[in-house]
Formats: structure tokens, C-alpha cells, sequence
């Protein structure tokens, strides 16, 4: 077998269409590609390495012969269609919430813990986006230092809540510039009652409300970093907020470790040269991350980082990554990556 | 005496253009009005309750008879002319950093300290614009349930930054929806040496950077929050990023405070009835504060009060305020009513 066949489930999505340029980047080895979607985008033509693919119907049949195939097209169609596709041999990568803290599906970072797809029985979870930059930045501070304490604040962009959430933002924008009437439509979810301005604003809504009054997207960060770390003592706290940035979510963390003679020069040491990581950080050149430089990249980029004043083993870290790439698409790619590598499916 | 003389130094500034307006909207006693400014903006007249007032270039002389000055011209101006002001028997109540940290110099924010106006020596400091909402919020807290650390994350406005920084924001947004080149030249530090965009973008620096790490911004919130309360001993910790809104700045705060009996409810029943600040705090109906909806009004918004996961004694909350009245204008002319409701100044 000279190359893997590859399925793209949410092909004309802003993850999707972000997969498909990252599978194109990483010369992934494709020898069929099949992208599918919903009815209303199926017919539609998508350039792939020169090549013309017409987007077809989701349907369980098309997961026929197909090795990977990587999911972006919101949570029924992964409930749907996943067991589907793992039934028919695929290995599902699933970019929705669905699947991730179901305890037969591992969720994986893979510099954290790319052994896990091992474990996998025909679905591996990728973790949402704000999580996975997060854990990619802490992760090597856990192994060196211990890690008993984590308090994140996020400031996330729209593109994390779809194509329409950006026109939104950029009609919006223009609309308040021009002193002109709007109607907001899309944020904070579409899916709720009610939808706020985010032009020149922030929402601390992202994803619904749950009854303890943390949202879901807090949630997610709190119980995906412990499954990704495999620590459940792990004590995580999150306040999740929407900006009006359109690609690249920022995150201002605070963190406890075990080791309290640990110093700032260490963790940059540390950071310097972990994997998946960019340290940018020099204060006395204005040097930290921020969102409109990191578009395009698949790294993770750290700064800002700073000791507590108070507390010997408290940390403040500024945590910034293209929510489309390492957030989704490259994440994606990288365990269908992994799955090559470790042997876990053979082309 | 029926009325009081006052002058305001920095009156065509994005924040003396608020005093002005605040003073008129509370009908503050005022007998005489002397508004103050550099060489640039002498000679433009101003409207203040109907009567054109002419502004006048700021020099020691023009505080003869002056019972009040509220200085909002930079650190600078106030370094020098605040203390001639004082000389002449003004009481100088000051929007600029540079003497807040004086320990001859009371540090106001009213609903907390209101008392240390008495122990003034002709000048009074009005406290940083996100130091202000947030201890308005927590003081209930403290004076209820002890509080012993506080780290907070920003979401703070470009108002801040004055009026020049609200029109990068806006240029700025205008260029790149039109996808055209820009050149920042403001922000995030107008006397910094690198500019960055504003717009559509997040930029974890406000003011300029410190030895430690912390920008002066973050040491503000930090040392201001325990003068105001009076406790040395208590934990801040802060992580302070300019957005791209034009007035509101927002807080992600998290607290520990000594009772761990505390419940949200409880927390809620205080805030509801605290001093200055408005609850706005019902996930079921997606109703917490954002900054599109505080601007204009002189209250704090606290929403999104949620106990931490782990922590018995931790807490969550979500701030928000008009950094323009609240954070400096509405703040300064509350010290000034405070003057004068204490006897501290007769009118």
C-alpha cells in the first residue's frame, strides 16, 4: 500500500478547510481523499494538490476502504456518523466534543500523550482548542516541575465558533464604524436564545451554560486537561471569553507547581525547548505572544512569564496559538500523523 | 460661600471631557469653573451647563482660590503643578499614577475608603481605572467574608490609553476590513519603543515594563488594591491585556476569601446590595456584564459568580466598568462630593 485513503468529514468548514491545507503542507500520505459534508455543500468542487474533489453526501457507506478519516462538522454529525466509520474499519479522528470524555475514546495531544491513540478502539478524540494549547505550554512544566494548580482566563477569537461567526464580526465591525444598525445572530452560541454585539466588545460566554454556572467550553478545559494529563488531582479552573479577534486564541494562565525553587529563568529554559512550543518572551523588547502573529502557525507560542509575587510555586504564563490550526486542524493531523508513525495503522 | 471654585487640568482629554460632564450631570456646587491644559489646547472654549468656558494654560498661579482641582494631564503635570495647587489651599484630587503610592497621599476609591480623604495633605489620589472597579466589587467580600488573595486577568479598553488610542482603534479596524496597510504608532505604550496592532488583536502589555516582569499596569492593580484595603498582607496578583474595545474594561477575577461556608448565593445576596456596584449575574438567561453595556453609567457590573471546582474558599467572578467614569472621572468628582458631604471642604 503506497498511501493511506483519507476521509474529511465538515470538508467546507473552517476547520475543514484548514485540515485540507494542512494535510497538503505536511505531504501527508494520501492515495484517496474523500470529503464529505452535509446535503447543502455536497457537488461543491475543492482544489487539492492541483487536483479537483467534488464534495459528496455523508453517508455510512462512504466510510468504505477509508483508514482515517478526520471529523469537523459538529457533534450529531460525529454521533452519527463516527460509530459508523470505526464499524467500517476507519480510524475516526473527531474534532467535536462528543466523543472526548468517553472513557473508551482516548484524547490526545500528541506532546502530551501520543502513546494513548494506542489504546484507541476506532475513535480518537481531539481536544478543544482552547485546551490543547494550554496542555502543549504545561505540559513539560508537569514533567520537570510538578503541577498541582492551574486558573486560566481565555481570550478567544470568533473563527473557534465557525465561518459565520467571523462574517459576523467583520459585518459587525464595519457596521458600528459606519454608525449603522445591526442585528446580532450568531454569538456567543448560536444554538442559544439570545445573541450579543462582539464587535468592540467581549462576551464571557462560550458554549452553553451548565447548572453549576461554569459554561461548557469551561468545563471542557477543566475535565480535558486532566483526562490529557492523566491527573485527576489536577485542580483547573476556567473563565472562558469571547473577543473580537478573528483567528487565535490567548490564554492568561496561573499555575502552581510542586518544586518552589523553581525560577523564571528555568521555566523559559524549559519552554525554550519543548516540543510544539515558541518561547517569545523579552519583556525589554516589548517581546510576548499575541494572536495577530501567530495566525498560520502551528506553534504554540509562551511569554509574559512571571513569577508570583506571593506564592514560591506560582507561576503567570500568556499562552497564545492559531485556534485553527494547533487548536483543530494541525492537531488532527498530527495524531493521523502519530497513527503512521507508531505503527498504529500501516500504509 | 455657595459654592465652590473649581478647576480641572486636562480638560480636553478623553477623561477631563468626562469630569466635565460627570460634574454637570451631578449638579456639583460649583461657583467658579477655571478649566486648565497645556499650550496646545489653550483658548478653545468649552461648553459647561450652557456657558462657554475658555480653557487656559495650566501654571501655578491660576490655583489662587481654587477650592478643588482634579488634575487628569499626565504624571508629569501633575508632579509639578499638583503641589503649587496645594500651596494655594486647593485640595488636589489626582488621576494620574504619580503620587498614589506616596504614603502621605490618601488613595481613594469612596465605597471602600471614603475616610482617608480626612488624612489628606492637599492631595488626594484617585486610584488606577482597573485597581477602582474591582475593588469596588471585593470590598463587600472582604469586610464580609475575609479575602485573602485576589489574581485577576484584564480585558481592559483603549480609552485608556486617551483620546489618540481610540482613533488608532478605529482607523486601525477601518484599514484592515479594508485590507489596507496601517502603521501603529499609540499603542500599547504611547512613549514605549515598539507599536503593535490593536485591532482585531490582543496585547498583553499596558504600560511599561518593570525589572520583575510585571508590567507597571499589573504593579498598580497589585499595590493600589492593598493600600486601598489597608492589608499588606494581602495576595494580587494581575495579568493585565489591552483589547480592541473603545471604553469598558472587563475583569476575570479569581478570590480566596476565609469562610468556606460561603455559597454563591450568599455572594450574590451581597453584591446585590453593595455600595456602587450592580449585579448582573443570571447564566440562565445569558445575563452577565459585557463593556458594550456599561458604558455611560457610573456603576461596577459583577456577573458569572461561580465557586471554584476545588477550592471551598475560591471563587470566580466576572467585573466590568466604564474605565472613563467609574475608573477616573465619576471617581473624581465622587471624592470631590466626599469633600464636601464630610465637611472636609466648605462650601
Amino acid at each position: 500500500m503506497s498511501g493511506l485513503h483519507v476521509a474529511v468529514v465538515g470538508a467546507t468548514g473552517a476547520v475543514g478547510q484548514q485540515m485540507l491545507h494542512t494535510l497538503e503542507e505536511r505531504n501527508f500520505p494520501i492515495k484517496k481523499l474523500t470529503l464529505l459534508s452535509s446535503e447543502r455543500s455536497a457537488g461543491k468542487k475543492v482544489l487539492f494538490k492541483g487536483e479537483e474533489v467534488t464534495i459528496e453526501v455523508a453517508t455510512p457507506d462512504k466510510f468504505e476502504g477509508v483508514h482515517i478519516a478526520l471529523f469537523s462538522a459538529g457533534g450529531s454529525v460525529s454521533k452519527e456518523l463516527a460509530p459508523e466509520a470505526a464499524k467500517r474499519g476507519a480510524i475516526v479522528v473527531d474534532n467535536t466534543s462528543y466523543f472526548r470524555m468517553d472513557p473508551n475514546v482516548p484524547l490526545v495531544v500528541p506532546e502530551v500523550n501520543e502513546e494513548d491513540i494506542k489504546s484507541h478502539n476506532g475513535i480518537i478524540a481531539n481536544p478543544n482548542c482552547s485546551t490543547i494549547q494550554m496542555v502543549v505550554a504545561l505540559e513539560p512544566i508537569r514533567k520537570s516541575y510538578g503541577l498541582t494548580k492551574v486558573i486560566v482566563s481565555t481570550y478567544q477569537a470568533v473563527s473557534g465558533a465557525g465561518a459565520a461567526a467571523i462574517d459576523e464580526l467583520e459585518s459587525q465591525s464595519q457596521a458600528i464604524l459606519n454608525k449603522e444598525a445591526f442585528t446580532p445572530s450568531i454569538l456567543p452560541v448560536k444554538g442559544d436564545k439570545k445573541h450579543y454585539q462582539i464587535a468592540f466588545n467581549a462576551i464571557p460566554q462560550i458554549d452553553k451554560f451548565e447548572e453549576n454556572g461554569f459554561t461548557f467550553e469551561e468545563l471542557k478545559m477543566i475535565n480535558e486537561t486532566k483526562k490529557i494529563m492523566h491527573d485527576q488531582n489536577l485542580q483547573v479552573a476556567a473563565t472562558c471569553v469571547r473577543l473580537p479577534v478573528v483567528t487565535g486564541h490567548s490564554e492568561s494562565v496561573y499555575i502552581e507547581v510542586e518544586d518552589e525553587n523553581v525560577t523564571v529563568q528555568d521555566m523559559k529554559a524549559l519552554l525554550e525547548k519543548a516540543p510544539g512550543v515558541v518561547l517569545q518572551d523579552n519583556p525589554a523588547e516589548q517581546v510576548y505572544p499575541m494572536p495577530a502573529d501567530c495566525v498560520g502557525s502551528n506553534d504554540v507560542f509562551v511569554g509574559r512569564i512571571r513569577k508570583d509575587l506571593d506564592n514560591k510555586k506560582g507561576f503567570h504564563l500568556w499562552i497564545v496559538s492559531d485556534n485553527l490550526l494547533k487548536g483543530a486542524a494541525w492537531n488532527s493531523v498530527q495524531i493521523a500523523e502519530s497513527l503512521v508513525k507508531l505503527g498504529v495503522i500501516n500504509r
